[in-house]
């Protein structure tokens, strides 16, 4: 399985992604999950990838093939699409297409075993920040105010925090903070999603790539927030007051 | 979809479950999904029911009818069976028995469309107070200090803070304040489960049902946990340091 989030606040994008690839429970290995394309100055965009790991290292792969600039190309890549909307329709379009030629003549039932998901995001030059969640039949759709992040992979025991904590006004440390705690909601609970994690911090109007670390096992911090939550959440829990039996 | 929790506190046992049952989400009913028998001051037994409701409505008939006193009957019913073990193993065999005649002779890729599980829990005189988790092939596992409660149905939402703020010395009080948050953050996320709740604290050695109610969407004391919680969680959330992004 595999969790990641993207988050679209006031001042940016951020994205976290986890690293885990299962086939079985005896089987795990890491792998990158979160992929970044550059053109400094001008547009940065970050994908994140959640399904079966052939599909979306075809679909980075030729992503990438795509984007070299020396390459005689008839359709346009995404470090040149006007454009995040077409950023997206580009990528929509090499999800569908690598789908498909996964499946080769055995039919839509064979599609399912090659689906993926990705979330992507950025902001290219002329546009604002946008982030978009496409599907594995190449459509896509936008966050907005009502919907501000998109979760794929294993989303359900790391949702109910992000909706109760969630602030489009929240800084960057406090969005670290929050996505870390939906992440480790999700590790407790699911074996085959795990650290390290790796996260990317885009900041509004910079046009380049922000802050991107990678959060192994043994990270001071995300310890000390996986350790303290369960006090901090107990005693959230005494302040309410008791049912009353009467 | 479905939602029930059953709790195995050192004071006894506590049962919730939710009430809606849908086909699709455009045709949603309200059920009651917790059973209970009595023969007071002999034993007390609460069954809750999730899955394909054919099924678990044949399976409640069929525990009721094999119930009453007066019938000839060759097998004990769960009114008589010696132990909790006894009547878990009764349970279990009802409901492989109701799956394989829903199912006829389509086989066992049907059966799947039939299928249920069950949380089973209570005290017979001469033995613990014992909770069970029943599969649709009739076999169950028991709940211990590892692990003391079970969820069905919808679980992954509510898990989390049952993961973290149980403890099996809380009170009755607190164990339903526990419940609620968790049926909160369920209905919160999934339209498929939803208001009333029916709820059901057994106490240990009473050998007779304990407190019975019914939480409807009015409920003064739910309507406040589920507002207050959002806040008592920002607070926690508050208290824990942020991330140094340096």
């Amino acid at each position: 399985m595999t969790y990641c989030v993207g988050l679209r606040l006031n001042r940016g994008l951020v994205f976290m992604s986890d690293t885990r690839t299962n086939a079985g429970v005896d089987n795990i290995s890491v792998f990158k999950k979160m992929f970044q394309w550059e053109s400094e100055g001008e547009r940065s965009i970050t994908l994140m990838t959640a399904g079966n790991l052939a599909t979306t290292q075809a679909v980075v792969s030729l992503l990438n093939e795509r984007a070299k600039p020396a390459e005689e190309r008839g359709a346009p890549s995404i470090l040149e699409a006007p454009s995040m909307f077409q950023v997206a329709r580009l990528v929509g379009e090499t999800l569908r297409e690598v789908i498909a030629s996964q499946a080769g003549d055995s039919g839509p039932d064979a599609e399912g075993a090659f689906s993926a998901s990705l979330i992507l995001g950025g902001q290219v030059r002329g546009g604002d920040p946008r982030l978009f969640m496409i599907y594995p039949e190449g459509n896509f759709v936008e966050a907005s105010d009502d919907t501000p992040f998109f979760q794929i992979g294993e989303t359900k025991y790391g949702k109910p925090i992000l909706v109760r904590a969630y602030d489009p006004e929240m800084s960057f440390e406090d969005a670290v903070k929050l996505l870390m705690l939906s992440f480790d909601s999700t590790i407790k609970a699911n074996l085959s999603v795990g650290l390290p994690l790796d996260m990317h911090l885009y900041e509004t109007d910079t046009f380049r790539h922000g802050l991107r670390r990678r959060i192994e096992q043994d990270h001071a911090y995300y310890q000390m927030i996986s350790s303290s939550w369960g006090e901090a959440l107990k005693e959230a829990f005494q302040t309410l007051p008791s049912y009353s039996l009467d």
